[in-house]
C-alpha cells in the first residue's frame, strides 16, 4: 500500500483498530451464543459487552504481544484489562486463533467488496452519463490502430459501461465467495465448541457459516476473490489505454481534464500528459500481481499451514486499496474527461473519405463489377487520396468507370454517415435498457 | 497441448474440423436470417445447407489459405466449391471475419466448459463416495504438518467435495461468461448487417447476443473464464498435495492405487510413487499460467487489436485440455485410492496420547488449576512421552497432581475419540445435505 | 507450440528423434567411461556405437513403452534390438532415468539457447543497419504519448539495439546456467556409478558436471533460463509496441512492409494493419507465462518430486519455439520496415513550432524574465497555435515582449534542429563503438 | 511492505530521507560537472554543497509539493531554501525530472542489491557450517516423498549452498544490470545538457552512464533485476519446504530451533510448528509476484510513459525488503536448526532394510539371475517386511534362493552404508573447493 494511491475508507478496513474491533465482536457474539447454550454463565457473556464502546489500545496490545508472542492472546489479555480478568475467563473458550483471524479476514474482505461495488456503481454512473452525452458524436472506429469504419464516442463509453457492469456482477459474486465465517476449532471438528456458536456469530456479522472448514477457511474462496479483482483491474487498464490513445498528440480526440489558461503545465496545452490513465495502467498490473499468489495459497498442507498468511497480510490491503483508488481515479477521469468532436472528424478525414473505401468496394461488387475490377477501381482512387490527400468521393465522381457502375447518386449515398449510426439506438437499448 | 496429457473429446473441440464446422453453421444460420429479412434470396440461403453433411477438407482449405493468406476467405472459397459459387455469393455478406472467429471461439469455450462441468461432477461423485466410506475413519488432523487433534478421513474427502462443489458453480458462471456471440461487423455498429441476424445465429448456437461488441467480443469475459480455470486447477493441486503427503513413506495413510504382488514397481510396495498426483501438481501450474496472459488480453487498442489471438490459439486448447485431463486423472485417483486406516492410528499414536495434550491442558485450567501450573503438569508428562515414547495417559494417571485435579475418570474420558467425531454428522449434513 | 508460430530448427530440438539421439549419446559415452574405468568390458562399450548411424524408430519405442510403462526402459529395449541384447546388457548400469532425462533436457536447452543467441545476433544486425540508415532522420520524441523534443529515428533503432544487446548477454548467461549434466544415480550420491562417468559424458556433450545433484539437476537453473527468456520477450513487446504506434493511421511514421499497388489489402494502403507486431505482442505474453511456473518448479520435495516434469514438457518446447519464432519475425519486420520521414516532419509540426515551446521558456528565464512572466508569454502564443494552428515562431516574432527579451535572432535560433541532434554521434559511438 | 517482515537497513533505502539525499547528490554533482564545463558559475556549484550536511525536511517538501504538484520541483524549492534561491538558480539546469528519479532509483536498487548480496553471503556461511557439521550424518534420500537410497544431511545442506551460491552470482549480475545512471534530458538526446555531466554524476555515484536512454533508463534492466530476485525467492522456498518436511510429526528429522522446557508452545514439543519456514514459503510467493509486473513495465510508449512508476513505487521497496527479511530469517533458521540424527536412522528403517532392496535386485541380476526371477525373490521378501516390519536382511539371509545366488557375505555387504557415502568427499570438494 502506498499512501498516494490509497483512500481512507479502504485503508481503515485494514487498520489494527478495525481488526481488533472485529475480533472483539467475534468473541463477544461467541460468548452470547455460549451463554445461550448454557456453556458459560450469562453474566460473563454480558460482561464482555462492557467493552462495547472501548477504542482498543493498539500500542498496549503490541506491548503485550512483544511478551506473549501471540497476537490473539495479546488481544484477549488486553480485553481482560477492560472487562476484568475474572469476567473474561470464558472468552475464546473452545476456539482456536484461526477462528478469529479467518472470520475477521472475511469480514474485512466483505467490507472491501462493498466499497469496490460502490466504486463500480459510481463509475457506471459516470460512464452512462458520458455515453448518453456523446451517443451520436461521430468518431472513426479502429482495428489494429488503423481506421476502419465510423462509430460514435457514445458507443465507446457504452461498451466500457457494459464491461464494468459485468465487473459489478463479478465483484458481487466475489463478495459472496468470502462472506463466510468459521468457528470450528483446531481442525474444524467442533470438538471443543458447538456449531451453533459459529452460526450465531456468523449471523451477527452478516456471514454464512463455512459448511466445512479445517483450522482455516478454505483458500479457493480467496483465490476466486483476488481473481475477480484481477479481471476488474484489467478492465480498468482497457479503459485507460483507450484514453491514453485518445490524448496522444496526433489523435487528440479526448484528454484527461485540464483547464486552459491556468498556470502550470497548461501553459502548454499540447504538453498535457495523460498521467492519470498511465498511472491506472500501472495500478492494474499491481492488482493483477495478487492473483497468482492467491492461487498458490490454495494448496495448504493437511488441515492448514500458515504460508498463506504473509501473502494475505500484503495482498489483502494492497490489492483492495489499490483497486479502490484506481476505480475512484478512473471515475474522476471519465467524469471530467475532455472530448474533442472536431478532432474526431478531422482524424476521420485524414485521408478524406478513404474510410468509406470498403463500402464502395462492396457496392461495386454488388453492382455486378467483378471483384478484381472493383479492387482496381478502388485502388487507383485510393492511392491518389493516400498520396495527395485529395478527396476520395471527388475522385470517384471523376472516375467514369465508377460512375458507370454506381451512378453519382449512389456514390454520394455511400458517404452518408447515418448509415453507420442507424443501430446506435438498438445497442444503447441493449446496454442501458432504454429506448 | 501434450498428447500424453489430453483426452480425445476435449482435443476434438479444438480440431480444425470442428472449427470449420462451427464456422459453417454460423454462416448458414446467418444466411437464413438474412433471407428471413429479405436481404438475400431464400434459395441462396437454402443452398448453403447443401453442405450440411459435408466433412470439410482441411488440407484443401489450407491450400487455399496459402494463396489467399486469409483463413476465413479460404474457408468461404472452399464452401463455395461445395455449394456452388453462384449460390454461395451472399454467404458472409456484411460480416467481418471476427464475427465468425469470435463466435466460434465462444462456442468452443462453451463446449469445453460443458466437458469440464461434467468432469467436476464426476469428481464430486467419487469424492462423495469416498467421504461416506471413510466418514468415521479416524485420522489425526494436522496444522503446520504437526499433529493437532483427531479428525476423520471422511471429513478430508468432504472438504474436497465442498471445494469442488464451489468450483462447479464457478465453472458454470464461467460458461455463462463466454456464452455470447457477435455478428456486428467491422467496428460493432451493425452498419452492414442487421442485429437480427446476430440474434438468430446466437439462438441457433445456444448463445446470447453480445449486448455491445466492437470488432471483437470483449475479452474481460475470457479473462474471467481462464481465471475460473486457474482456481479449479489450484484446488486440484490442493487435493494432490494432500495425497502426496499421505503417501510419503513416513506417513503412508493412503496411496494412489497399486495392486500388491504384480510385477513392476510393486515388487517393492514401499517404492510406489505418487506420480499421478505429482503430475497433477505440475498440471495445475500450467493451467494457472494461462490466467495472467488472459488478463493481459483484455486491454485491446480501440475497437480491437489482434494481440489476443496468438495467446488464445495457445491457451484456449492448452488450458482446457490440460484441465480436463487433470480432472479426469484426479477422479481416477480418488476413485481407486488406497486408504490405510491402521497406519492412521499408528501415526496418531506416534507419541502415544500426546495428541490429547491440549485437551488435558484445557481440562486442568477449567478444573481451576492456574494456567502456569497446568502448563507445567502437561509439560513434564509430555516431555516423557516425547523423549521415551511412553503413553501419555498412563503418565498422567501416574502423576498425582494431575489426578488430584482431574480424577482418574476424567483423565480417561479426555482420551475418548468420540469427543472429536461427535459433529461429523452435522458437517456431513451441511456438505451433502443429508442426515 | 502452434505450427504457425514455429520454425523447423527449433521444433527439431524437441522431436522424439532428437531426444532419443541424445539419450543414445549419453548412454554410449557413459559406456565408454565405464569401460575406461574397467567397470564394464570394452567390447560392450564399443558395441553400443554400432547404433551410431541408426535412426531410432519412435513408433517402435512407443510400442514398447505401451508395455513397459517406462520411457527410458522402452528406449533401452529398442537400443538392445540394434546392438544385441547381450552386448547391451551393461548399458545404463548404475544410472537412474533422471540421469538421462535431465542431461538430455539441458542439451536441448543449450541447443535452443544457441538458436536464440543466433536469432538475437540477426536482429542486432538488422537494428544496426536501420539505425545507421536513419541516424539523422528527424522525428519528434514523445513522453506520455505527447510531443516532447526532437530526436531521430536512428536513436530509436539504436536504443532497441542496445536493449537487445543486453538480451544477448542475458541469453548467454542463461545458456551457461543450464549447460550442466548429471549422472549421479538415484539420490545424487554416485553410489552405483563413478563420478568420472559423469565427467566424461558431460565433456563429450559440451556440458559441465553438475557440482551437486540429487536425483535431478536443481531447477533454479531452469527458472533462471526461463526468466531470461521472459525478459527477451518483454523487449520484443517493447519494439512491437513502438512499431504499432508508428503505423497507426494518425501517426504513420513507419509501417510493416507492404508494396503499394499489389492486389490485396494494399488496394487500400490506409488499411494496412500491423498484424505482425500485434502478433509479437501476444507471443511475448506467452513466453512470459512460462516464467512463474518455472519458478514454482524450483521447490521440489526432498531429492526430487516429478511435478516439474509436466510443466517442462510444455514450457520447454513452447517458450523456446515461440521466442525463436518471435525473434525471427521481428528481425524480418525491422529489416523491411517502411519509414516515412515526411510524415515524421508533418507530425512534429502538427502544432507548428510548439515542440520548441519548452526551449523558448527556458531561454526567456535565462534572459532574466521571471518564471511567471515567461509562462505567460509562452502561453499566450502557444494557445494561438493550439487553437488556430498558426506558426509558433511567427507568433513569437510578432510578440513584442518576447522579441524584447530574446531578440529576433535568438528566437530564430531556438528553432534550429541541429540543437537536438548534436550528440547523436556521441550516443551512436557509445552504442556501436564507432565514431 | 509489512513492518513485521522488514529490516531497518533495507527499509531506510526506501525512505523519503534517503531519496532526497540521493536527489541532492545527483544535483550537486551535476552542478560541479556543469561548472567544470563552464556552463554555470563555479560559485553556484559550490554553493549547493552548503547543504551537504542538511537533513532535508520531508514534511516541508511535502508541503511545497501540495502546491506545486511536482515532487522534483518541490525538492528543488526546498533546496533553494537552504542554499539561497539566487545561488540555487542553476541547479537542475537542462535536466529533466526523470534524470533525477531514474538515477536515484538505480542507486537505491544497487544499495538494495548490496544488502541482498551480503545476506546471501551470510546464508552461505551458515549453510556451509551446517554442511560440514552433518557431512556424514546418514539420512534416507527420497524421491517422490518415498524412500530411495541413503544420503547424508551434509549433502542436503551442500546442495542448498550450491544453489545459493548460484543465486549470489545472479544477484551480482542483477546489480550490474541496474548500476547505470542517466542525465540525458527530456528525450535522451542531451539537447540541453552535456553528456559529460552524466559521466561525472554516474562516476561519483558508482554507476555507469546508460549508453542510450530516452526520458528514462530502459526497463529491461529492472525486469532482469526483479526476475533474479524471483529466482532467489524460489530457492528460499525450496529450502523452506525441505525443513517443513523434516519437521512434520511423522518425519521429525529436523526442526526450527526451540528450547525444551521453556514455557510456551514448547510445553508441548510435539506441537512446535515450523512457522518460520511456512512464513518463508509465503514470502517467496510475494517476491515472485513482482516479476511479471516488472516485465510488463518494459514496453513503454515511445520515449516513455509513466505506467511503470506506480508499479515500481510498490515492488521496489516490497520485493527488496521482503527478500532481505526472508534471507535473514532463513539464515537464522539454518544457523540454529535442530537436527535429529537418531530419527533419521529410525525413519530409514521404517521398513527395516527395505531401502536396500534396489541394490539387492541389481546384485541378483548381476549375479546372473534373470530379471524376472530376481524381481520375484526381492518381492516375496520385501512384502514380508512391508506387511510385518521384519528385517529385510534377515529375510534374505533366510531365503535359500537368494543365498544361493549371492552368498551370505555379499548379502551382508549390500547393507553397508559406506557404499552410499563413499563419494561425499568428492562432492564436497566440488561444492566447497576443499579436500
Amino acid at each position: 500500500m502506498i499512501p498516494r494511491y490509497s483512500r481512507p475508507d479502504m485503508v481503515a478496513i485494514w487498520s489494527p483498530e478495525t481488526k481488533f474491533r472485529i475480533w472483539y465482536e467475534i468473541e463477544a457474539h461467541a460468548c452470547d451464543a455460549m451463554a445461550d447454550l448454557g456453556v458459560i454463565p450469562r453474566e460473563n457473556a454480558e460482561a464482555v459487552w462492557k467493552a462495547k464502546d472501548v477504542d482498543f489500545d493498539v500500542a498496549r496490545i503490541d506491548e503485550i504481544e512483544a511478551v506473549t508472542k501471540h497476537d490473539v492472546i495479546a488481544f484477549l489479555t488486553h480485553l481482560a484489562e477492560h472487562v476484568g480478568s475474572d469476567e473474561a475467563r470464558f472468552v475464546h473458550q473452545g476456539m482456536t486463533s484461526s477462528d478469529v483471524l479467518d472470520t475477521c479476514l472475511n469480514v474485512q474482505l466483505v467490507r472491501a467488496a462493498d466499497i469496490l461495488i460502490a466504486d463500480i456503481e459510481g463509475l457506471l454512473a459516470a460512464l452512462k452519463r458520458r455515453a448518453l452525452e456523446h451517443k451520436n458524436t461521430l468518431r472513426v472506429g479502429r482495428s489494429h490502430g488503423i481506421h476502419a469504419e465510423p462509430t460514435t464516442m457514445g458507443l465507446t463509453f457504452a461498451r466500457f459501461y457494459a464491461e464494468m457492469d459485468r465487473n459489478l456482477a463479478r465483484m458481487k459474486t466475489a463478495r459472496a465467495e468470502v462472506a463466510t465465517g468459521a468457528i470450528s476449532g483446531a481442525v474444524g471438528t467442533f470438538a471443543n465448541i458447538d456449531p451453533r456458536v459459529e452460526e450465531h456469530v456468523c449471523k451477527q456479522l452478516g456471514l454464512s457459516p463455512e459448511p466445512i472448514s479445517t483450522q482455516v477457511i478454505p483458500r479457493d474462496r480467496h483465490a476466486a476473490f483476488f481473481a475477480a479483482m484481477g479481471v476488474v483491474a484489467s478492465s480498468i487498464e482497457n479503459i485507460a489505454i483507450e484514453i491514453r490513445h485518445m490524448q496522444r498528440t496526433e489523435v487528440l480526440e479526448g484528454a484527461e481534464f485540464f483547464s486552459m489558461g491556468q498556470k502550470g503545465s497548461s501553459a502548454m496545452p499540447h504538453k498535457k500528459n495523460p498521467v492519470l490513465t498511465e498511472n491506472l495502467t500501472g495500478l492494474a498490473r499491481l492488482v493483477r500481481s495478487a492473483v497468482v499468489p492467491a492461487m498458490e495459497n490454495v494448496a495448504l498442507w493437511h488441515e492448514r499451514d500458515i504460508s498463506h498468511s504473509s501473502v494475505e497480510r500484503m495482498i489483502g490491503p494492497d490489492a483492495t486499496i489499490t483497486l479502490d483508488f484506481a476505480l475512484a481515479r478512473l471515475t474522476g477521469v471519465i467524469d471530467k474527461m475532455l472530448i474533442f468532436p472536431e478532432n474526431m472528424l478531422e482524424n476521420m478525414n485524414k485521408f478524406p473519405g478513404l474510410v468509406m473505401s470498403q463500402r464502395v468496394l462492396l457496392a461495386l461488387t454488388q453492382a455486378g463489377v467483378s471483384r478484381e475490377d472493383a479492387y482496381a477501381m478502388v485502388q487507383r482512387n485510393a492511392l491518389k487520396v493516400w498520396e495527395e490527400r485529395t478527396d476520395f468521393k471527388e475522385e470517384l465522381l471523376a472516375d467514369k468507370d465508377v460512375v458507370a457502375a454506381l451512378g453519382k447518386e449512389q456514390i454520394e449515398e455511400k458517404f452518408d454517415m447515418g448509415y453507420h449510426t442507424k443501430h446506435v439506438d438498438t445497442i444503447f437499448k441493449r446496454v442501458f435498457g432504454e429506448s
